[in-house]
């Protein structure tokens, strides 16, 4: 099997049980939720962010955490990461033995506190407390800035604000900046700019990327992260989640389309695409509506069909 | 305004008139389809497949072909270019005065079967009556190779037949080759070597690109297209049409996602794309269904959004 020490190896991270789940009307029982992970184990993904240990108020959707933790397969191969949004989370996240915590902000200050009504001084401050609460426990924390290639309420995100984000998280330790494009205003240049400059600055820290498919570029701005460099990436089973903001419009790029191109382009995963698929098109059918992956539908590109299957092109 | 004479000028052929709507089950009323082609011209669109000179019988949401171009607005800057199956759509496309005619086979012997009942070599003859017809109208005549990166019959498609298709448009005194995508099987690694087979044998031929999102990579693939110095792509209005072989599949790629990602990359269009925008918009209306087109839902990447417009992430 492909390891991480592979050459060309990339991580994808499955951010659906949590990203994907947490906007859904309906609470997924934790049962499938378990199943979904599991079957996400035993594909090959090497790392899924499993849920949040967020106020069960504030997402109901993902109140059952330390269950599905506890309930989950864990192998040696896949890191099991959640989002911690404070300090009561942290302290529920090490008692359920996480393998990593996922703190987060907004690179904007408008954005921040739009989504966690904090200043990002007093988003900062609470990540030293978490931080402190996982290295007691001896597990690795994660750190996230939402609206790094663009905020919906200010624009353009300096350079700056990323270095000085990153040099943050270097001190208090963490093991990696994931930037996330959480409206989907990535472009190539905007992502070459944002990884160039923390590069930069904060060598040692590997920088992940989280892609929205809100403009439908999602794919080409993680060729250009391949381009320099990156080697994790972030999607979510079946394209579902990601908070898109206008009817119709989609959010997180789906990880059956990401690991399709990345094996294409000639990468390694570890992931088995064919029981992805089959997973992904069993999210669509719990959901009982269209969601936006293409690979699950279309299937392998080789796939040989029957002359009554395709449709005439006429050109 | 931008002219394809301008640095880093894209042509982008508009094929949602013909191969958008040639697969819708309601009619277009040719007022509709002369409104939405006038926009496109208006929108500094440089090329458009405005329909096909087919049999009212095998596609008869394109019947209206000569009435459609009699009364669409003509514009130097914008080539109408109309599909031409046989002998007598030439004849009636030249009486039409189109300004371009496009002929197309399938890479592959069985998918050219399937799709007009024929094999290759009967379709280059009539190809050579065509010609001729079109010739002693002066109009140029564009060729297109469907199925050219992969068959869903007969899998990889050997760059040898690239070629030989290549020297027969060549020889035939086209002014183009049209790469189709025809099932979305299209990668980076398979443009490649189709594009450099055809350039090395025959780099008198321009080369255009069309390609479906089946799989998500469309515009991935476009990347790939431009990289190797390709300068035609062709696309479809609100990602309309493309003979989807699956529910829910997507067919080609959509023109406003594609114009968006050419300007954010540094590629000039002379296209305006919220002109665009509106008319994906309209015609997703006209359709009363959700189309895949995505910058039409989601706008520009920096439009400024109230606080209250933008769910929030979690992370």
């Amino acid at each position: 099997m492909d390891s991480p020490q592979a050459e060309n190896f990339i991580t994808v991270t499955e951010v659906g049980p949590r990203d994907g789940l947490q906007s859904e009307e309906k609470f997924v029982p934790t049962d499938v939720k378990v199943k979904w992970i599991n079957r996400l184990v035993d594909a090959g993904v090497s790392r899924i962010e499993f849920s949040s240990f967020v106020s069960p108020k504030a997402v109901p959707q993902l109140r059952d955490a330390a269950e599905v933790i506890g309930r989950a397969k864990r192998c040696e191969t896949t890191t099991m990461a959640a989002l911690v949004p404070n300090v009561r989370g942290a302290t529920n996240a090490a008692e359920a033995q996480v393998d990593e915590m996922v703190v987060f902000l907004s690179a904007s200050e408008s954005h921040n506190l739009k989504n966690v009504n904090r200043t990002i001084s007093e988003s900062l401050a609470g990540f030293k407390l978490v931080a402190r609460i996982a290295g007691e426990a001896g597990i690795p924390v994660h750190g996230v800035v939402a609206t790094a290639v663009g905020c919906p309420f200010e624009g353009e995100v300096p350079s700056e604000r990323l270095v000085d984000l990153a040099k943050h998280y270097r001190d208090m330790g963490f093991i990696g900046i994931g930037l996330g494009d959480t409206t989907g205003m990535a472009t190539p240049p905007v992502v070459e700019r944002a990884v160039t400059a923390i590069r930069e600055a904060v060598p040692e820290l590997p920088i992940s990327l989280h892609f929205h498919n809100t403009r439908g570029i999602g794919l080409v701005n993680v060729i250009k992260g391949l381009e320099l460099g990156v080697t994790r990436f972030e999607s979510s089973f079946a394209g579902l989640g990601g908070c898109p903001f206008a009817p119709g419009a989609t959010g997180n790029i789906c990880t059956e389309d990401l690991v399709y191109l990345l094996h294409e382009v000639g990468y390694k995963t570890g992931i088995d695409l064919e029981a992805l698929c089959r997973l992904a098109r069993d999210i669509e059918s719990h959901m009982k509506r269209d969601l936006p992956g293409q690979v699950m539908k279309a299937g392998p590109r080789l796939q040989a069909r029957g002359t009554d299957e395709v449709a005439t092109a006429k050109g």
